[in-house]
């Protein structure tokens, strides 16, 4: 028996969508398939974007997949140029504008997938649209970007915001030759790890040439002609700037699926359940324009990372198709290279572990990456975080010149399974000189703060 | 109430023994805790010999603890050059014999701790114990290879067994410009790992100038003046050599406890429990003279491994001091480095996984160890084993140039916890484009492998 012919329809080509789309016609190899872009782009590496500004790679490397390649490779119809303008949900149809012909048709679905994905938050200062002002976030503002630092050889840049992106961009511009000053309106870079990883860092950042200011929130940007921004204005200091990175998050992109009515969650993204669909029959949501569940609380959180929406579309796009995969909840895990270092960051943090009811207790150790005496061996700082009443493990930090961010691994498993401390340290790990001392990092932390949960009695 | 003061023998002191002895002193402070060992020193890194052979670290770099260090910092008292002869179980005394004095004497014990360790298996062949052939297993051993080296600058050598030991002699033999030729009775080198491992690792070797010679079990050793080896023959071949390093595995020491009437297992090492108790009252037993439990199939084998001997000690120490601690089973997880390449094995191979009685599938991916286009990106193996009957993950193995032995660590708290590939492959791993592909490359081999699990009629 042959069933008829399923639509299914992809809206937004960057990271969950293609995958969406790819693992839909995967699942039903029937379907039609068909992804709808409103950019001239669909499928490249945005996590890379710094990289090609900083001169690491270039443009043809940062593409995935084509328009073309996705079609042959996958069986994806693709339509660049194309913008969603209103779904129409009691029959079923998209309203589609052909940007370059001007005009809009009607497209039929049976199965709606959305990743509209996310756009740079603003400052809302009046400027931020200058010619010298860049929000990093799409292939078009990186070329931007890189162009105008090839044509204009900017000499110092101010990068606002000091997440994981604001620390990359700013090693980024540093790799060109520019004077970089990282405002953030905390007091050290990287909210989310714990402080005294913020704080080596912003020490990484500093001896790197990055002159980094905690405390700061930009009032004002002004601009000699009107049209270029020279200085960047907080409450108390004026900072010079050839060319502007704004770097301060993003906001999940939910007009059509407001529009469309589907529930919107606090953090301002459409909520879908763990199958990723959405309070809208046949509707289906992943990446960036979405909440998901943190895998530790399982309370709804907005965590717009590239590892998230690949697989929250896989998710989608398998049942969509009328298969079946499960999104099991994000952990948060983020990972960043900062000039000849690496953090990385799973699980809750001591702050957000207090918010979700838990009693964090914490326990740092500083140990050598490798066997002291082998070559190459330098420091790894390793915190977990536990709770006191259940014993649980609820995240952890870890960072330093090496062995960071693959050793974390083993914590994203632990956490997905809710192992308490004492289960995970049990863990045999594979040891030789070269790779990490007798009692790996992890396990060292863990014993210090197993210790910690025997001992009720101590602060 | 304050009990009466225990005394607890620790009876070896290379790794396990001076864990244990370290543990035992800080669960009971009040605990008289002495440390028995026969040779001139204790605690250093046996792993790290190798790396002293081939010149990368210095004899000193080698001790963790001296007898004076142990005293000072962990409160035990050493005796060198002390072996003990007997263990009189009935009342509790051993007779111990001060090697340098000639006498020997009686030491009373409340409990005993046998951490004795192993002993290089020999070839069984003549000249074996000629001045120019080596087993590499103490401290002693290793000064006196880097001694000849150093004094007869030999320009061949033979290494017998190919094992990670007998990678990591080659390797360190090569250190010191010297022609090395590896034996291994089987096809290739590094048993245990998968065969596609095994013949990359054999490349890696031949490609730095290794001569690797498989199926290859040497049947004589001969000397032109008696004293010296100058060849190793085979059934088919001779090899000349100045210089000869046997690594064909060890034996477990159990003379002592065999005497005692101890439970000794099928693999020749001492049968201790989950909390290190012997067969004897008031008997613990640690490290490499013991046989431990596979942490997959909770069968006996023989691991003899410096993390094992370290975690059971560590056990054997708190149980023996009146504290509660449990030896949660080894994974056999091994790692090793070969010249610029790492490869690492855990769990369970295809075959041992077989004779437990699963039905093993494996699946084997290779993807870029980061982002492609990034710096530094190379090609990463991985190979992961699951029961097609349950779906569980059973074992590993993982090579490249960067990013394997970490990343195991992540297989260990799965395989410690009985993880279904499914469970496993939910994990959300950090990511960026310095560390990894957006999929980890341990979870692009899971989800192949769900995909096998999924589809049962495929062989």
């Amino acid at each position: 028996m042959s069933s008829p012919q399923r639509t299914i329809v992809v809206v937004g080509g960057l990271a969950a969508g293609p995958s969406a789309a790819s693992k839909a016609a995967r699942t039903d190899p029937h379907a039609r398939v068909i992804l709808l872009e409103q950019s001239d782009a669909i499928s490249y590496g945005i996590c890379e974007l710094p990289y090609y500004v900083g001169g690491t790679v270039e443009a043809d490397d940062l593409v995935v997949h084509t328009a073309e390649s996705l079609k042959r490779e996958k069986g994806v119809d693709v339509l660049l140029h194309h913008r969603v303008e209103e779904i129409r949900t009691g029959n079923r149809r998209l309203l589609v504008r052909d940007i370059n012909a001007g005009k809009a048709t009607e497209i039929c679905y049976d199965r709606l997938i959305l990743t509209t994905g996310a756009t740079p938050r603003r400052l809302g200062l009046a400027g931020e649209e200058s010619v010298n002002v860049f929000h990093i976030r799409s292939l078009d503002s990186a070329h931007q970007l890189r162009h105008f630092i090839d044509g204009m050889r900017p000499r110092t840049a101010v990068v606002i915001g000091a997440g994981f992106v604001g620390v990359e961009m700013a090693e980024a511009l540093r790799e060109r030759q520019i004077d970089v000053t990282l405002l953030e309106r905390g007091e050290m870079p990287l909210p989310g790890m714990t402080p005294d990883a913020r704080a080596a860092m912003r020490d990484v950042l500093v001896k790197n040439g990055v002159r980094f200011c905690g405390n700061e929130s930009p009032v004002a940007l002004t601009s000699q002609d009107g049209k270029r921004v020279t200085h960047v204005l907080t409450p108390g200091n004026t900072y010079g700037a050839d060319v502007v990175v704004v770097a301060v998050g993003v906001v999940p992109n939910v007009a059509l699926a407001r529009q469309a009515g589907i529930s919107i969650g606090r953090h301002g993204g459409i909520l879908a359940d763990q199958w990723q669909k959405t309070s809208a029959h046949n509707i289906y949501a992943a990446g960036d324009c979405c909440e998901v569940r943190n895998a530790v609380t399982n309370a709804w959180c907005y965590v717009p990372l590239a590892t998230i929406a690949s697989r929250a579309g896989w998710v989608a796009g398998t049942n969509a198709a009328g298969g079946r995969a499960r999104f099991p909840g994000a952990l948060r895990a983020t990972a960043v290279k900062v000039f000849d270092h690496e953090a990385v960051r799973i699980g809750l943090s001591a702050e957000e572990a207090k918010l979700a009811g838990f009693m964090p207790i914490t326990r740092t150790v500083t140990t050598p990456s490798r066997v002291g005496m082998m070559p190459g061996a330098s420091k790894l700082t390793v915190t977990l975080i536990a709770d006191r009443t259940s014993g649980r493990l609820l995240g952890g930090t870890l960072y330093g010149r090496e062995g960071a961010v693959h050793r974390s691994h083993a914590l994203a498993v632990a956490l997905h399974q809710h192992l308490t401390v004492d289960a995970f340290r049990e863990s045999d790990f594979a040891y030789a000189p070269t790779f990490s001392p007798l009692w790996d990092p992890l396990l060292v932390a863990a014993n210090a703060l197993s210790r910690e949960l025997q001992s009720p009695g101590r602060p």
